[in-house]
């Protein structure tokens, strides 16, 4: 039994990667949003969606991307699977104790089983040692053992930090950093999607979960990650919850200060009022979060929000250009849903620092 | 072998505690304020330090406060001892390795250890096999397993919190927040200064080390502490580094939001220019400190900055005079210093706040 895959897209014996995620009871989009994310990203990974509440539906109907990719009932429908990933991103982190036995089930069949939980698998004593028993693989993507400070030294500044900052967690700032980075790299230039959650290191094979970095050494891992990045000409950091978030404030604050971006892009969702999973708090307005913001990044650097990431999937397509309009209005800022414009307008907004950078 | 004592004045066989503490070759003021902590506020706790290089000196001489206590320069001088204590806070937590011997030697002659390192001893195979045979404990004050977020309910909104907040790390916000806590006490308050560092547990006996709990889940945490201690009129909540540090100001947020305060005493050391061990960064000015402490505390509630605590350990009685007078009129605040001044005029501080609490 190995703790890594070796890459994210093969399994352990080196396979090319054969996944049904684990959905049961969450197969929405934001409760099941790793699920989501692997399907828009990685849709050749994946042959189904294992739900028992929704069996018959397809990913498209579930989660709005994926197209005919089914749900289906059990493991026995999907013989080839050669890995199973967990797809939901509880609060807390926590494995839902029904799924245990299906995750025997499939350590059983000589799957590999990708998480990325707070609760380790590979912590787990029964499922080492089945896993142990049939040789396969336990990867538990928050697991790491960072122990290292920041330094802020030998950083490359004609590299441009870009870093998608956000209202709320759970709104899209991952789906973001990938569009405008991929948007980036159709233009011509050398950018990198930098993840820092469970999710966006299923899809890019690379990262650091640093929600999941013992407090003191989070800045200092993300910092790393900037030096191990920096040949690249633009990074585009994944963003973590929100400085004004009641829980993850404090990781927020970590990243922003161990990137230390030259801009930011706001992300948001358009109708959302209250703190995802907690309806007691009111969000702030996004005029004071920007401000906010800029505020706490300039303590290390100058930085500002050069765009705004309006996510729109709950509304129509008339009232999202109704927003765009309004909020570009408001804050004088470019607007885009990157999946229902394309990153276009942001794309050019990170375009339009480059010849700062080279100037200051 | 168990790794917590029942409290921090016993050991493990429920003996009073007599402490050797370790500060091998770091024996000033800052490197070792665990010493210089524990010695000020359990001066009847501690028998001798041990530092081979400093001996036949006093504790007064070398950390400021502890009298007649001496410097010794191994176990054998102190054979009464029956626990040994490691005294120093160095970036990262990590232990000096030359370090192992007498940590070894002093599990052989039936020692408790008492770490406050985010190296855990009871993670070293060879520290625990040695602890076993001999049935002594290893106290590692920062080991936890937080997994709980935030929830902000259940709130007492009477009692009153106030929180120590800095211009940076290691300048004295524990000892403010403990003389505060005394000095409010002496006035006929129910307060309770709540430890969230190593040093300050091991004073108060009890606490969390927010520092090393993994990110996620500080402010949760902290939280967990405000609701245990809410039964008291005002708790003091120990700070940890600077909103403003380039390493540790996500730990700072998740703290501040976590307990959000109603008050804060803003903490810092005269002369001190820049970040401490990062002497290429710079520090802000204590007025920019202010606003951003303000601002990101009143995205969860009202909240003010009501005095400064200022450290004039390295300055003489009158440069520390002329300070106390520049920041009062520069800030409009109440200024002392909680060691050379007492803390009277911040325990009124506190006091006027009561007040308005009742009021709100």
């Amino acid at each position: 039994m190995t703790e890594k895959l070796p890459t994210n897209s093969v399994t352990a014996n080196h396979e090319a990667r054969r996944l049904i995620i684990l959905t049961e009871s969450h197969s929405e989009p934001i409760a099941a949003k790793t699920a989501a994310s692997v399907i828009r990203y990685k849709p050749e990974d994946v042959l189904a969606l294992l739900d028992t509440t929704q069996v018959g539906k397809t990913a498209q109907q579930l989660l709005g991307t994926g197209g005919e990719i089914p749900v289906v009932a059990s493991l026995d429908a999907v013989p080839e699977a050669n890995a199973l990933m967990l797809g939901i991103a509880p609060p807390g982190g926590r494995m839902p104790e029904a799924w245990r036995s299906v995750i025997l089930e499939a350590i059983d069949r000589g799957m590999d089983i990708v998480s990325g939980l707070h609760d380790f698998l590979s912590n787990d004593a029964e499922f080492c040692k089945a896993a142990q028993a049939k040789d396969v693989c336990l990867v538990d993507v928050r697991k790491n053992n960072e122990r290292d400070v920041a330094d802020r030294l030998n950083i490359r500044e004609e590299c441009l930090r870009i870093h998608t900052v956000g209202q709320d967690c759970s709104l899209g700032k991952m789906v973001v950093s990938l569009e405008i980075a991929h948007g980036l790299r159709r233009a011509g230039h050398k950018s990198k999607f930098v993840a820092t959650g469970q999710t966006g290191i299923m899809i890019e094979g690379e990262g650091l979960p640093i929600d999941c970095v013992v407090a003191d050494f989070v800045s200092g891992a993300v910092e790393k990650l900037i030096l191990a990045n920096q040949h690249h000409d633009i990074l585009l950091i994944e963003g973590q919850g929100s400085l004004a978030h009641p829980r993850y404030s404090g990781v927020t604050l970590s990243l922003l200060h161990g990137c230390m971006p030259h801009g930011m892009i706001l992300c948001y969702e358009v109708g959302r009022k209250n703190v995802n999973g907690m309806e007691h708090v009111p969000l702030h307005p996004l005029s004071k979060l920007i401000e906010v913001y800029e505020t706490m990044a300039n303590l290390m650097g100058p930085s500002k929000v050069i765009g705004v990431a309006m996510n729109s999937h709950y509304v129509s397509a008339e009232e999202a250009e109704t927003e765009r309009e309004k909020i570009r209005s408001e804050l004088g800022l470019p607007v885009c849903d990157v999946i229902r414009h394309g990153p276009e307008e942001l794309v050019q907004a990170v375009q339009a620092m480059l010849p700062q950078l080279a100037a200051s």
